[in-house]
């Protein structure tokens, strides 16, 4: 009975039921944590009203002790929880192993970083980090899982189990299971398993109802409803004369995005370079969030310049506000509306909606989930024109339609963030949170076109990032360029292998293996007949060079050569049997593992690093251990003074030249093939597919040469010396849209290579370098709000 | 300028807008004429109103004319056309090339019928036909563009297309982007590159787009709006009370759906079994539809017994009827209040809403769309039953919410439609055709629970057609069991492999050729050795061995044999010169297409079969025609004598024993190779990534075995010689609700196996069975009736 429980329990859905209540209580309680610190904050800056210098004080000082001790524990407790995830976790599901990201540490460290960065009040993205919380969360889990299940030690299922995680990540964010798993699939994978889709929806919709149950067993909410609701009218949403102005938002978008990750990439790379500025920020940590939190602070303080851009609301309510129904700009000369609630907060009595959108707009271009907000504000500006441009509204069919720059608001937040990630599923992910579908279309044509236009110009945030980083990734390939078909791994293949033949010595090896960083090293049937017959690991032949030239096996050998001149050959002809015993069965069970390599994601098992280093030690020097140690000893003394210290240096010459022996150690007997004439894009497939990191090519059972990552990635970008040169995706729209002088920089960059977490990032969780942009844009809307101060009293 | 603007033409977006041009233009075409086709069906029968027996005449005439032409025309143009299309499309997405299934007539023969069938009034299903037009329709327009760039005709492009197509199909039929997208991928793919997503979402959005604008155009709609669209209240959408009604729709449905897919397969079969009846059956193949017409239009003539289950209305309205606003037990006994509208048809005087839905309910059992239809109409029986129960509506927090039942019958739609396709996206194609998502968490737990009950019980509806059909499929694995990981290639390999070796005579390989009928046979060094050095396709080593016995070969050795005794050697050189340097020409241009095998997705190029057949010919017969022939010609007569009839046969038998000529033929160099302890779960992935239909098996470069796909499908369906037994996924739900006494039948039944298109079809577009369904529970309402009008009469 027992065991048919724990079977049962190590069933798969047991795992994503449990993945997605673990998930839903971080989520709420996160969010619980942070809206009561939210409330606190205001409640605080409501009692002081009156005494501006005490009410600035502790507006800007809330803040800052939460973004201080956010950015000290992460940093303390595991600097792998800073920044937002989402790349690092591409790269992992690419099959790279990145050590500590996905330990509790790093998940501790999130959570509580990430609580109190959201507490602060200030515009922090909460999705990016959560996808991450969430794959730790599934990683920690498939562990604990295995102790009913063993399929959960599987390596192969850790791509199954981190996908899920990631959807999960999403889905209970903002309870959106739908967009959520879109999301997580386009943002994370290049191919994604069908059958992962059901398993990522099961989490996602447990996931996500937990969390709005717990709201609503909280009062806070009546029933389930969408987070960010709107009540727009359903019988008419829009009429089709609005389209151009849809159109307007989404290219604007596009352009937007792109801008963004250009600024983006380019501030980080400013950031490593090392000078007097990078070099003092890099000793004082904890000075740079401070300065940026310090200086946001003191814009948007309400009674001061805060006035003019909405200062008082929460990234929330902002939301909220701007997706609700009235047109502001007929509201805000007349008294305010019953209804109105926060939207008040937009209405200044002196100054037009339109400056105020503009400011708040400026203000907000950091993080991603900031992005959403700023967009919302773009796409609101633009509704509110298009309602002052038709103030009575469109006339159709005789009857007067008003229009609503509330849906200008979302659409114009899917399109932003769509064109930030290049992503199409912030369409779904917008439609969940406002609990309306009904602009399916207008919305869906806005995040299409600001997808092309950012795509044409720039990568996607993701993959900017994972570039400055340095992580290994591979480009996506566009749709229909001839040339993928026409290059072939020929063109692109390094033909001067490194490889090792049968007959090879131990200097060649040791040689071979001092001259290049190779993990795998090919191995050849002879010089002359190159027949691939497998590659052997890096640390195996280490190992066995090792082995071959140390103390222990000269002494060995010393002893059996001496034994066998002294005569005394019946005793050590025994033992000599129990040897060769020993080596068979050692033989035998080395094999399970021997041949697991060389398919998708070969993962190294970082469990076992050491035994790697110890196991290839043939079994000759084991067998001394028991009987022969004795004799060894023995022989060791009785024999010393034949040992001179010369002696040595010449034995070691002679061993060097001897051949490998190559049955002694592990060969991988099917590393991955490719055949001369194989073209670009199927290099590319399978490398992705399969999660390659090199490939031999062949012809004929021949080795010919080696494709690695490294140049596939070449050949893509076009810098190979076969003159190849492919365009990324959609890229005729980005010579149509070279005007914008916006040109690619080349990815080797001359920045400085510093170590991924040499800058100083602001808060634990936004992308440490997205501040910075903040930073740099701070400057403008500072200019412009003294240039506004000025022209309106006047 | 013109190569500019042509390679600007062959552009990827120019391919996917005009797809999504022509789609959207016949998706509503075909709209068009059959709502026009619907529209003059129900006026004849207004006009002949008060003549019953004239009236009945037109009512079951009009549709059987319709359904005759469609079935006629579908056999006469296009048998192909015949049928749902999906379970084809997915076998020639998984790399297997079913011909004539995607050409011009089988598009013609597939819009024609289905307009024909849809404008019958008759339930026929639209989005199952619509993949497969969209997918001609693609590739057809692939083949146009290849005239632009030169891109599409490669063979790798054509997954990418179809996928685009399919996810056009779905997305144009009833204007939702994301949902068609989402469907197509869940049924048609096994691993989806998500670079294809964006495709797939563009070209689908700007189908929907240009679909929804026409109808604008045509006045039919003021602006563009969801299709189905519903008015539910959106402030308190559903009380979280009524969740465990959600949960009892969506398992009630997983068990319909697999009840549904159930009787669908044995029905199929019982009629492809060979007896009295079918024999009938196939031999008047129009008397099937026309019998089956006929049933159903008497059964719904709305005088008659179709008052009882809303007769008149055609499938459209009941859909928006069954997603009304109003509770139908509230109506029943009151006067209709105003904007009933159509519902009105639902409440018959005398008789009780629930046994109306409940008719109407067992005869919608037919298609896939009919599916949906009689899933709405369960959804709103259970919603109106929740209705009676608490007649007061829910109280929460003070406020009196009243039950919905129109939300109840979108749920229960979505839920049995997922059942019976195993997918969830149909929750999103839901949101998008009524334009509400306030019901998005209710109706992702009921579609999940489906799922859940249904795939533990059942095959999807596709799949059970794929395995009638007896298509070549691989069956899906589960996740979480252990098994997949500890059975190992070497288990279930097939150990003796036919093949041929480099001293292969000619005798072997002729005798290999008779006993086998594998498609590629593979080459190894030396029966001692067992080198693996390649594989060689079937029809070269045919069209060699034919070659080498060919008498225009036998001549030709006679013919130098004889020159060079006479001594006339001068001459011969000159000719043999030229011979070897067409030779070399020869092979070079061999090469490129030669090592294209092997790989994601190898469709044999249906264009070239000739050439397959005469291009291995060596050169030097062709060199024959230039100058030797002459020659041949005239030492032909002059040696004629000496050729006597017994000679040939020594020949031939002498001829038989020579070792083969390797160099003389295609190789393809790497044919894929797997290792001894290569794990099932990773075989499987290699298998579905890459369209394997077989692999090798080595060990260190030996030949040991090959896996062909019979052998995996074996392995994972549990009836290998070692034990193996993988159940399906979700089989633990499996065991629990064995009680229901579906057990699944084994894959081999003992079905004669006869051609697929012997069973006579009664429309074109439905599958074929699912009628047969739909006229065996064609008796159960029949009986029924009979008893109501009884009980209801007395």
């Amino acid at each position: 009975v027992q065991r048919f429980l724990v079977t049962r329990l190590g069933e798969d859905w047991i795992f994503l039921v449990l993945l997605g209540i673990t998930m839903a209580l971080v989520s709420w309680t996160m969010d619980y944590a942070s809206a009561k610190s939210l409330q606190a904050y205001k409640w605080i800056h409501g009692e002081l009203r009156g005494n501006i210098p005490l009410q600035y004080l502790a507006w800007v000082s809330y803040p800052l002790i939460f973004i201080l001790f956010s950015s000290l524990f992460c940093h303390l407790v595991s600097p792998q929880a800073i920044g937002s995830g989402i790349p690092e976790l591409k790269t992992i599901l690419r099959g790279v192993v990145l050590k500590e990201y996905l330990t509790l540490k790093a998940f501790v460290a999130k959570v509580i970083g990430l609580t109190a960065a959201l507490g602060s009040g200030m515009p922090v993205g909460k999705e990016g980090p959560f996808v991450h919380i969430a794959s730790i969360c599934a990683a920690v889990l498939s562990r604990f899982m295995s102790f009913f299940s063993g399929v959960y030690q599987n390596p192969y299922c850790y791509t199954d189990i981190l996908t899920v995680g990631c959807a999960v990540g999403v889905g209970c964010c903002f309870g959106t299971p739908l967009g959520g798993v879109l999301f997580s699939i386009e943002v994370t994978s290049t191919y994604f398993a069908v059958r992962n889709y059901w398993r990522g929806y099961f989490a996602a919709t447990f996931s996500a109802f937990i969390f709005r149950v717990l709201s609503v067993f909280n009062k806070d909410a009546v029933t389930i409803t969408a987070l960010f609701r709107t009540n727009f009218r359903m019988d008419f949403p829009f009429d089709l004369q609005e389209l151009p102005a849809f159109a307007i938002i989404g290219i604007s978008c596009g352009f937007l995005g792109a801008f963004f990750v250009y600024l983006n990439r380019h501030v980080v790379l400013f950031m490593r370079r090392p000078n007097a500025m990078t070099r003092f920020l890099t000793k004082h940590r904890l000075l740079f969030p401070a300065v940026v939190t310090l200086v946001i602070a003191t814009l948007t303080f309400p009674p001061g310049f805060g006035q003019f851009m909405a200062g008082e609301l929460m990234p929330r309510e902002c939301i909220n506000s701007l997706f609700d129904n009235f047109t502001w700009t007929k509201i805000s000369g007349s008294p305010p509306p019953v209804g109105l609630g926060r939207s008040a907060a937009w209405l200044h009595p002196d100054v037009s909606v339109f400056i105020i959108l503009l400011l708040f707009l400026l203000m907000k271009v950091c993080g991603c989930w900031a992005v959403c907000v700023c967009a919302s504000a773009f796409g609101r500006l633009v509704g509110e024109i298009m309602a002052t441009l038709f103030p009575h509204g469109i006339v159709f069919d005789g009857i007067l339609y008003r229009i609503i720059p509330g849906g200008y608001a979302v659409i114009g937040a899917a399109a932003l963030t769509g064109a930030v990630t290049h992503t199409v599923s912030t369409a779904v992910i917008c439609f969940e949170l406002t609990g309306q579908i009904s602009h399916i279309l207008p919305m869906m044509v806005a995040v299409i076109l600001a997808n092309m236009v950012a795509q044409g110009l720039q990568p996607s945030l993701y993959d900017s990032i994972i570039q400055v980083k340095k992580l290994p990734y591979l480009p996506e390939l566009g749709f229909g360029h001839m040339s993928q078909y026409n290059i072939f791994v020929e063109d692109i293949m390094v033909t001067k292998v490194n490889f090792i033949s049968s007959q090879s010595t131990y200097r060649e090896v040791k040689l071979l293996l001092d001259s290049s960083s190779l993990k795998s090293i090919p191995l050849v049937d002879s010089k002359e007949s190159m027949i691939l017959l497998g590659s052997i690991d890096r640390l195996e032949l280490l190992a066995l060079c090792d082995w071959w030239l140390s103390p222990e096996r000269r002494l060995l050998m010393q002893v059996r050569s001496t034994v066998l001149s002294a005569g005394i050959q019946c005793l050590i002809w025994e033992s000599f049997a129990f040897v060769d015993e020993e080596e068979e069965e050692d033989g035998e069970k080395g094999s399970p593992v021997q041949e697991e390599r060389n398919g998708p994601l070969p993962p190294p098992k970082p469990q076992e690093p050491s035994s790697n280093h110890t196991a290839p030690v043939p079994g000759e020097l084991r067998g001394l251990h028991n009987s022969e140690y004795i004799f060894s000893f023995f022989f060791f003394f009785f024999f010393f003074w034949t040992v001179i210290q010369s002696s040595i240096k010449a034995w070691e010459e002679a061993e060097m030249d001897k051949p490998m022996e190559i049955d002694e150690i592990r060969v991988d007997p099917s590393p991955f093939q490719l055949v001369e004439r194989t073209s670009l894009h199927k290099t590319h497939t399978l490398f992705s597919l399969l999660g390659l990191s090199h490939a031999y090519v062949t012809s004929i059972g021949k080795l010919v040469g080696v494709v690695a990552l490294k140049e596939l990635q070449k050949a893509i970008e076009g810098s190979t010396r076969s003159g190849v040169r492919l365009r990324p995706p959609l890229a005729s729209f980005r010579d149509i849209s070279n005007h914008n002088s916006v040109s690619k920089p080349p990815p080797s960059s001359p920045a400085a290579p510093s170590s991924p977490t040499s800058t100083s990032p602001p808060s634990a969780l936004t992308a440490p370098h997205s501040v910075c942009v903040h930073f740099l844009i701070l400057v403008l809307p500072h200019l412009l709000l003294i240039f506004c101060f000025i022209v309106f009293h006047i």
